[in-house]
């Protein structure tokens, strides 16, 4: 049912945690599971995003796309993160099954609030 | 939206892991969200439940019920065992909202697929 990289990301997730003093915190619900997701960023000032971290209540697609998500835009520049959509995170990740594609729309929701919690900051 | 009881239970789950050569095994999927669970049960000569893991691709919801069920579960007789709901279990956790519930049925389902295995095989 799932690929062998939504295991992997699954079962060794990369960047979960917080980060204290973020620049940009992002916190989004999925009115369909009423799971939730949190991204940290911390931002540099030529906008590169150096740190990224997630913290989920949700399921192990929740947490292996934003683990997937948190690789991608790590060390990207804040308007190249801003294009991640949930589609390139599938993709990285060799699909999803059709039940959980409302699982990634976490990741990348929670990463645009993020964002935008940083661009009304500064 | 969660009790300290869940939220304690999902961030230190209780009894995850696997069990090789489980007198009882039991794998049970969530057709609304997907989520798969597998419960894993020594059961000793008597019919106590000496030991019980759980492994899960399920929501912060799913791993908190199945971490409550085998606390719940252990050391009990089988017969014991097979008595104990998802209404049980949600209680122990001081309830679980409304759109978690179908969460915590995989728990349930999932050890009484085991403990069915292990009847199966005695
Ligand atoms: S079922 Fe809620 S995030 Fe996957």
């Amino acid at each position: 049912m799932y690929t062998e990289k939504v295991m992997d990301h699954f079962e060794h997730p990369r960047n979960m945690g917080e980060i204290e003093n973020a620049s940009g915190v992002g916190t989004v619900g999925n009115a369909k599971c009423g799971d939730i997701m949190r991204i940290y960023l911390d931002i540099d000032d030529s906008g590169i995003i150096n740190d990224v971290k997630f913290k989920t209540f949700g399921c192990g697609a929740a947490v292996a796309t934003s683990s997937m998500a948190t690789e991608l835009v790590k060390g990207k520049h804040i308007n190249e993160a801003m294009k991640i959509t949930n589609k390139a995170v599938m993709e990285a990740l060799d699909g999803l099954p059709p039940v959980k594609v409302h699982c990634s729309l976490l990741a990348e929701e929670a990463i645009h609030a993020a964002l935008w919690d940083y661009a009304q900051k500064n």
